[in-house]
């Protein structure tokens, strides 16, 4: 173990009570002091951006990143376009609610063709980063489990991430590591390295076996196989000090009350992170 | 599209006809003129090594693999000794029913450690290498997707399995390249070329959205999204040109009666292989 992480640093990104509204989601994170939140854009448009903007002011609550742009690979030009629209309408409100991190999940293929599909992710990123640049938000480029290949993400591990990173050159855009989406890959240690002064956000929850539900699955940290703090060292010692985020889409957590939730949350952060 | 695959390759893996006994899944191979068949190991234990190679002799039918030797990795020395002898049985058993491959499923971590698990693979391989070669038995490192690396493999892309098959440096030792489990890699491309003349089976099923059963939520050739007819013609151009397994582990498909899912399984062999 390597010291514990610190809850100054502690994020609850909002899909982990996601029975709660974006109103709910921000009382809560006060009255259980977490400091900082994640915030879904399906929720932020039920709320407000200007609502949510001025409830975070006067709750003190610090948003550690908005999720989600992306989705950039489509059948025609014109739905790609219309992507990228989307993500700068993304854009827009991450500077709103005063984060500095849009959270990409990159989207999936329209077909059977991924080399395609993954050249309209990076033609994606191109064009949205001079947006990203003149409203002081970075991209954060976040792969995904390879089980989510099919239905989310062309974009399946850190090295892809990184290869993109470098390929941009621009410090607009960097990667996201989650440990549910990485945990497993025999390069991922070589691949936190390589991202060195380029990982903008740091996501925690647990891989649990059996898993019962491929979407719904995430466990509690401590519930599952993933050496957490182990982890958290890595990002560390690749220059990430920013908030950490708790991202658990878990039918059963759902189902508990949020206060619940958000203890457990802390308790098993400070023990497992 | 390349060309039709040809059905004197084509292999029933007998996990796809589960609720058949080995001896009728050979009779099923010889009434629905399919060629070969993979062999489970708890199935040939069931009906007797010696039956099922008289059985094998007079219906003609091939053996395209033994499924499965490996889980090396364990907590104990003890305990990862007694898997290596239990892999010098399997390839024993790949003899006595006169196949030349012997599938390896590498096993989970006893912990969190992953890397120490994978060092209990390239061991466990190592160990039994000689064995296999006096057998005349090859050893198939299968990587499994990443969604498996917690219960059933720790090595989970192409690119570790030809890392080992390099590091042997000996002709025992290849790699099983199967659909399924390396569809979405992004350096699929490269590893198979990377595999040239050491791939010793290619296995095809599809991955269809949504999986409903981590394990079982194998679909048949055609319903899903992976290009089958693309990567079987990179898997020919590296040098494979053996039988090709259908390993379709499914509910849905076990509860079908088997004749019909062999001829399903037939042409969608032809359609999209």
């Amino acid at each position: 173990m390597s010291g514990q992480a610190e809850l100054s640093k502690l994020s609850l990104n909002q899909i982990t009570t996601e029975n709660w509204s974006l109103s709910e989601a921000i009382d809560g994170c006060e009255r259980n002091e977490v400091p900082w939140i994640s915030i879904w854009r399906h929720k932020l448009a039920e709320y407000g951006v200007k609502e949510t903007a001025a409830h975070l002011k006067q709750s003190g609550i610090k948003v550690s990143s908005l999720c989600r742009g992306g989705m950039f690979p489509a059948a025609t030009q014109e739905e790609r376009d219309k992507r990228i629209e989307d993500n700068k309408r993304a854009i827009e409100e991450a500077a709103e609610i005063n984060t500095d991190t849009l959270v990409l999940v990159c989207g999936p293929s329209p077909d059977k063709d991924l080399v395609q599909a993954r050249k309209h992710v990076q033609e994606g990123i191109e064009a949205i980063i001079p947006y990203a640049e003149q409203h002081g938000v970075k991209l954060g480029i976040e792969p995904l489990h390879p089980m989510y290949a099919a239905d989310r993400s062309v974009i399946n591990t850190l090295g892809q991430a990184n290869s993109l990173v470098q390929y941009y050159n621009s410090k607009q855009v960097g990667v996201v590591v989650d440990v549910f989406h990485v945990w497993w890959d025999p390069q991922l240690a070589q691949e936190i390295e390589a991202a060195k002064g380029s990982i903008l956000g740091f996501h925690v929850s647990d891989w649990k076996v059996p898993m019962l539900d491929m979407f719904k699955g995430r466990a509690m940290m401590g519930d599952g196989v993933i050496d957490l703090n182990g982890m958290r060292t890595q990002v560390e010692a690749a220059g990430y000090h920013g908030p950490i985020e708790v991202e658990i889409i878990n039918q059963e957590i759902w189902d508990r009350p949020g206060d619940e939730v958000l203890q457990q949350m802390k308790e098993r952060y400070t023990k497992h992170v």
